[in-house]
């Protein structure tokens, strides 16, 4: 019974987020699916991050064990085939540990969160950036999301859905940086509370606008209060770029 | 009667490319209707490069004359308004001198291509890559459209139905660097014929491919004859970038 182990990339404008549920397309279902028209097999997968709906992911993993043995390359190629029409692409197929998880075995989740910082709108990467017009401070950003860094109760920085029993997180980096029209947020931690990077991101642009100093930002982390932190920034702008392993 | 010149982005793959037709929704005439929406005048636009269906744009110029003044800011914004679920945006508004044409005045058009260049399929840039999966030498690649630069008879490089009048070019440069998992082709010229960039990247994937060798890509250039280069590289990958002006 091996154990398989997939990194995939997937457009998730299509999708109502990674996760399985009745009334809309999930990336679970279609990727299930896929795997079942090709092995014949009824099979769980185990992610290593639970993206929400409009949330692209460009090397996501999961595990999954099959009755049978498959060479890793006709299991991407295969997927690839069926996958063809639903932005989804498996970019490696390989043999895990028997104990391998994909989703408690990570050390480390990176996210990129992209803002397209012009007053036109996006007509090539809609659905892909968090169109913001006011010109925003990079910099200021910057700086000012170093307070996040450390390990610290993100009760403000995580929605009223969050399923996590702790909401003590380390967060191990943030980065700011502008790239012609566009302010790219980096961020990496062993894991992020639900929405994490997203509020992070709203609470984030409240300072390039110059609403918000960065006293505010570590204010806000403080006050342990959803209410205190800025707004959920969209979806369309976050993809899961990474996920480490021993 | 102030004569405008606007800057515009869109995804290609929205429509059956600049030029107005009767089926199919083209750039040029839902550019138009909303000029038509926000102005109330009927008008033609010039366009500095006629681009192809599915071929986008990230820096194109058109030129029109209105019978009454606008704001360029205001314009700007109101189309971009009109145009939010049609994937076109308008980077920038200006006065043109009167006698300032986008397509007769341009010195140079600058074009990028970008192919794919690994196993798995596009999820993400699906519509905007050529997807290439065997790998592509870009050294080699680069080294051979070198042979391109230059005042040629670029015959064997336009398609059957180009309608301009002379095969006559001048190509200023063209460069193939790899970025990753991509191969990007950039090049300019004060014009290209039609399908040039298109048939140029079909002949260096042959290069690159190590079926052709550089010596083949001058051989085909002297040949003057379509049939002995290679094929047209699809448009999802052709993106025209910038068009200068004096």
């Amino acid at each position: 019974m091996p154990r398989f182990r997939l990194t995939l990339e997937y457009d998730g404008s299509r999708f109502a987020g990674w996760q399985r549920q009745k009334e809309a397309p999930s990336v679970q279902q279609t990727l299930e699916e896929a795997l079942h028209s090709m092995t014949g097999e009824t099979l769980d997968t185990i992610v290593a991050g639970r993206t929400d709906a409009g949330v692209h992911a460009a090397g996501q993993v999961v595990h999954f064990d099959l009755d049978r043995d498959f060479s890793t390359d006709k299991l991407r190629d295969g997927l690839n085939f069926y996958l063809r029409e639903h932005r989804i692409a498996i970019l490696e197929a390989a043999i895990a540990a028997p104990d391998f998880s994909a989703r408690l075995s990570a050390t480390q989740r990176h996210y990129r969160y992209r803002i397209l910082n012009r007053r036109p709108p996006p007509a090539i990467e809609q659905g892909r950036v968090w169109h913001v017009p006011v010109a925003l401070d990079a910099e200021a950003m910057h700086e000012a999301a170093q307070a996040l860094v450390g390990h610290y109760d993100f009760t403000s920085f995580r929605s009223a859905e969050c399923q996590a029993k702790s909401p003590e997180r380390t967060l191990e980096a943030i980065g700011v940086a502008r790239a012609g029209d566009e302010i790219h947020i980096s961020t990496r931690a062993r894991s992020f509370l639900h929405n994490q990077v997203r509020i992070m991101t709203g609470t984030l642009k409240l300072v390039g606008e110059g609403r918000w100093k960065a006293g505010d930002v570590k204010a806000a982390l403080d006050a342990r209060d959803r209410t205190k932190a800025g707004p959920t920034a969209p979806p369309d702008g976050l993809t899961l770029m990474r996920v480490d392993y021993p």
